[in-house]
């Protein structure tokens, strides 16, 4: 017999019209390893935006019940025509307690427990999901463990790249995010050095306060002086950077060549044989990334996704990263929510636009049976 | 006894002055395992010219004999900053003649050989070189040998680096230049498949003539269908460039993704799983480098220099480079040069202009003592 409960659904039609409604399923009973979750907290995370929301015009969609319709400007309409006509689910990750399991082994010894799981559709009263990837939460809240794996492991991500990259240092472009801030917790229990760019004096302060000992902040006039001071201090060739768009990159690899040339004995047209390695984990501006002849060819700049790291990280490491978190989950990796919504409020246009503009520290839960 | 002759310097001061002079100059006695190489041809290569010419305002500078002044225009100035009131030498490659050597073997051994070398400093009338670094060409003339480094060894490389990364096939952004000549010949000698995107209709003929398979002409209206074939029909998604500035890397990593979603079966919001690979090894295009977000994260632009590379890839396999460039010397890597100019021709306004145009096909040959 099979379970009915809301479900969020996200379409963009060829003519760039996006349709983003609540409704009602009916999820298939789970079989063989499969779970059946009762979904209790989702986060909204940034990752979740560009199919939920993206560049739409949200100040003259039409808001009703449980459903908003917008329109995609362009390029960005075009630039997702892979999508269109496909209605798709939203959500990666989220919280809740196993309802039914198929008959495997590893579902039925979860029914009644509490997991985090990575659904990709958790903005949902219910999700099916295989047992083998839900992660048991213990005596956790469902808030608790909401958040439990994209910004735990891609923090954690982070420093196991650097690791077999064979760095000691790690740069990130938004220290005061909330991955920033598991990260910075991260590089201090695994004494790397971790240089953080922020944008206001008081994320400054923030991470300071945290015991951060490389702050350095975009908005004072020596940026690129305190950026430069910090990289030579921490030997922090190798950074992450979630903007995507514009200069954050650019401005990184300058200051890095410019330490690097510093050292140098003799001048080369060629720039410094320093290799310098940055890594777009997001796109919170979806413009051009620009990339100037500043810094010699002695660069890399990549693409980083979670899922294929993990999946070239291999099966012991994932246990050991998710091991990790759930023993820290309210400590190292905790995540802190501004507002809780449920499936129809998170369409209201006050919601939508409050959490797309992704300021710092003001990140949204999903709670759909609230 | 010091042996005197002319040698080209170019110096960019502070406030953007530029002066590329003929000077005499004083050649130490080789020691050790050095030899005095009496140049007698050395190219002019892209890789030369930023120091050479740059963006200098070459319309407006003031020629005389063996000497001209520019003024080198902002950004550009600022941006080589650190060579500001260094009088430095040029020309990377040349051949000629070891008309005296030092007292170890391998530096003996080569008196009276004419070889091929990279000194740094080629436009010159004679170099000292270290012996081992020095390409014995037996009977071919200076001409056939100018050019035996950087382009053969370049192109090489490329094809070297794409076997070391279990790549079948390689994308080049400039077909018919002379590396990409080259590159073509060594594609058909090992098996490669080779994408080969030109700009012009003659060009895209002269490929083909060669036997060239995937030959893309970007002036084409059907330029990113064809692009998209090509790379479908080679899987080449590895690829090379030189321009480095503005939106080819761009538009080689779409057609990339769009053949690599074509064959998903399922959206990703975060694209396809398809590793996209691409170097800039140049700068013909001083222009920011624009990355745009239409092609997931599954991609890595890298800057790309020949002499790290040689270094990363260890003596045996460059001694094996070298080899098969010396074998076939005037096949596989042949160049061919439109004009031939002594040291003070090469300072005249024409052809400073000509060759800073780098158009295709029509390099430059320094023969410093005729």
């Amino acid at each position: 017999m099979a379970t009915t409960g809301k479900q969020l659904f996200t379409t963009l039609d060829a003519d760039g019209t996006l349709t983003v409604a609540i409704e009602d399923v009916s999820f298939p009973d789970p079989t063989g390893n499969q779970v059946l979750v009762k979904m209790e907290a989702a986060p909204i995370n940034p990752s979740d935006l560009a199919i939920l929301a993206g560049a739409a015009d949200l100040e003259n969609a039409t808001y009703t019940q449980g459903k908003f319709v917008a329109t995609m400007p362009e390029p960005f309409n075009t630039g997702s025509k892979a999508r269109h006509g496909l209605k798709l689910p939203a959500g990666n990750e989220g919280a809740g307690t196993v309802v039914a399991a198929g008959d495997g082994d590893a579902a039925k010894a979860l029914v009644g427990q509490r997991v985090a799981c990575v659904p990709g559709n958790a903005y949902s009263q219910y999700c099916v999901v295989d047992a083998r990837s839900c992660l048991p939460l213990g005596d956790h809240t469902a808030e608790e463990g909401a958040s439990a794996f994209v910004n735990p492991m891609t923090a954690l991500g982070f420093v196991e790249n650097a690791k077999m990259d064979g760095q000691n240092a790690i740069l990130h472009t938004v220290g005061a995010s909330n991955l920033g801030q598991m990260l910075t917790r991260i590089c201090q229990e695994d004494g790397l050095a971790l240089v953080n760019i922020v944008r206001k004096a008081d994320q400054a302060d923030l991470l300071k306060k945290m015991g951060s000992t490389h702050v350095v902040n975009s908005s004072d006039d020596d940026f690129m002086g305190q950026l430069r001071t910090a990289i030579e201090d921490t030997g922090a060739f190798y950074g992450f950077d979630p903007i995507g768009g514009g200069k954050t990159v650019d401005t990184v690899f300058k200051a890095m060549e410019q330490v690097a040339v510093k050292q140098m004995t003799e001048y080369s047209r060629y720039g410094s044989n320093q290799q310098k390695r940055m890594f777009i984990y997001g796109r919170l501006d979806t413009g051009a990334t620009m990339l100037s002849p500043s810094y010699g060819f002695g660069w890399t700049l990549s693409g980083w996704l979670l899922f294929p790291f993990l999946q070239a990280a291999g099966q012991e490491t994932v246990g050991r990263m998710r091991k990790r978190v759930l023993e820290n989950l309210t400590t190292t990796f905790a995540s802190h929510y501004k507002q809780r919504v449920n499936l129809e409020e998170m369409l209201t246009k006050e919601a939508v636009t409050d959490y797309r503009a992704m300021k710092t520290g003001e990140k949204y839960l999903v709670t759909p049976w609230s």
